[in-house]
């Protein structure tokens, strides 16, 4: 992590912010090394240009983050104490009293948060410095990328699960029970998100929640699900069909894999992200289906299972090696159930590897 | 619902808030009946002295809060679009155009999506709306109790589960897998909090995390879960002794349980609530281990799992009917292990009741 936290003090340094308060659970795991939800308890790293980092956690937790590694000075508060007035009382101590622009996570740091950090000071500018820590973790290096494909392996193996548990007159929830079981035996202590098997019809909503539908002749069988491994997650999706075909799924089914295969097709260090989307969409349109895909392809991965970047046709950024993306695109018929096909890929040197490799060939399940 | 936001909308009139925006998922469901999670998109409901209110979330979820019986208008926004320019838009067609002041749950709203939204207006000054909401939320209403008690129940069912697979060798996230999805089994999508099951030496760290240590005679079994069920929480926590137990942790447990009903004796309408907590540590003070209990003994419960109030021994607040909070004492030892017991209650018209019924008394599993 010590690589990571000189990176960003430089970057506060040449961006002339004083002092960076991170909150976000995310970014604090990736410059300390330390994994922790303290839920509504205040949860900081104070990161400077010049002096050393300063970790802010509930107390009980002082232990839990030097046994993760963490070296550097840690504020334990007790649930009656006011953080804020350690934290300032620690700037003061070490004399760090010279701040005039200080450095947040705006889309992260609530609004009363803020007040009680800008109140430490006189009349501070305040930036953002999320820009920064998300160029910094789009490129993921070799350790991150070594965990992402264990994790994307587990999904598949999660999608596995789901397939050998079909059976007729199953629930959607009894499915996912046993997928989710079988992951925890494995190790797996936290999903990405809500584990999704969705049967028929309920197939076609693209946030359908699973229930007690029954699985029945001729459903599509949607899964979408990924698992938190090591702090990284993954997120894949695959669709069946159960036991028989209509024409009309397959054409639906075979649009949404030359969709898939379209966007990855061009997915190589340079290219537009938002071409990525376009490229599905295409497809999906020139089939007559362009008003059943009503989401982006896809969204950046890596500690969180949506991080940045967003992959809509207006991103205009390019893609660098390195970085780890979900192309996912779907076409969705509230009566005929909907397809969506998910992987989880890492754009190498010359082109993209999938990191979740569960066939996409369309498959009737018996 | 309805109810629930002309309260809303009279307490904005009697506050001379001309518009509020609410961005918690759970105020958000709380008022609209709407449960979803839209990760990095914006949701938002915004309410108005006089107006009607208005819920703005992703275009793809409008048929769901339609579904939900939210008859109010929607502003469904598509990724590519500006959710804070339809909002302006919005209030200026509806002549919603006097704004003198705004509120927000001011430890919720980024700072960002605030700066977004006062943008919107001229000078506006910010006021906090939590507080009102958390009163609001805070008294449990007949049809929210009767669901903490199916969630309640689903939490000792947990329990049970997880007793009955207790075995020599088994690791912790064994007995963690099964609980699970017993109560996956029973239509649970989500538990509230990652499950605890923390054998032995493990159980004597209060936030630890479950892994491959193997259960052997004379651990101490501490089990810490809770579902979410209908929109609604519940957290349990029990510790058993397996196969056999020392003197010392008999004391322990003892002193755990005596901390628990202490506090509980105490619990009624009119009690201040940090004698809740004064009174558990009283008992565990005096038997000298005070310095073993770090935490603070129990949180509101509802519609979050940790929610208004904070129950530390600094709190003046006072219990009034229909209140539901946990209380949850425990001693902790690195070597011995810990023992913690937690109830869910809820504030009757003359004392409380426990939802959580796993019996108290000290057990051990053979």
């Amino acid at each position: 992590m010590e690589h990571r936290l000189e990176q960003f003090s430089q970057y506060l340094k040449e961006a002339n912010v004083d002092a960076a308060f991170i909150n976000s659970t995310e970014n604090f795991f990736y410059l300390t090394g330390f994994h922790t939800d303290p839920h509504e308890r205040l949860l900081g790293l104070l990161v400077f240009p010049e002096a050393a980092p300063v970790a802010v956690l509930p107390g009980m937790e002082k232990g839990q983050i030097r046994d993760a590694g963490w070296t550097h000075e840690v504020i334990g508060y007790a649930d009656h104490e006011d953080p804020w007035k350690m934290i300032a009382d620690q700037m003061r101590e070490n004399g760090n009293t010279e701040i005039r622009t200080i450095g947040i996570e705006k889309q992260v740091l609530s609004y009363g948060r803020s007040e009680s950090f800008i109140g430490l000071f006189d009349n501070v500018k305040v930036e953002d410095i999320e820009g920064q820590l998300n160029e910094m973790r789009v490129i993921k290096d070799e350790q991150e990328i070594s965990i992402m494909k264990e994790a994307a392996e587990l999904a598949d193996f999660g999608v596995s699960v789901g397939v050998d548990a079909l059976a007729e007159g199953i629930t959607e929830m009894e499915v996912l029970a046993k997928i989710e079981y079988e992951l925890k035996k494995k190790g797996v202590s936290e999903m990405s998100f809500s584990t999704m098997v969705l049967f028929g019809e309920k197939s076609g909503q693209p946030h359908g929640n699973p229930g007690d539908r029954r699985l029945k002749p001729g459903d599509f069988v949607l899964f979408d699900l990924g698992v938190v491994w090591k702090g990284y997650t993954s997120d894949i999706t695959r669709t069946f069909a159960y036991r028989s075909i209509s024409d009309e799924q397959k054409v639906i089914y075979n649009k949404v894999k030359e969709a898939l295969e379209a966007s990855l097709a061009i997915s190589k260090p340079g290219t537009r992200i938002g071409d990525l989307d376009q490229t599905a969409r295409d497809v999906i349109t020139d089939a007559g289906y362009g008003d059943k895909f009503p989401h982006r392809i896809g969204h950046g991965l890596g500690i969180n299972v949506h991080e940045f970047p967003s992959m809509s046709h207006l991103n205009d950024g390019v893609l660098k090696k390195g970085m780890t993306y979900t192309i996912e695109p779907g076409i969705y018929d509230p009566e005929i159930g909907g397809v969506r096909l998910e992987d989880d890929v890492l754009v190498t040197d010359d082109g993209s590897i999938t990191l979740t490799k569960t066939p996409k060939e369309l498959r009737i399940v018996e």
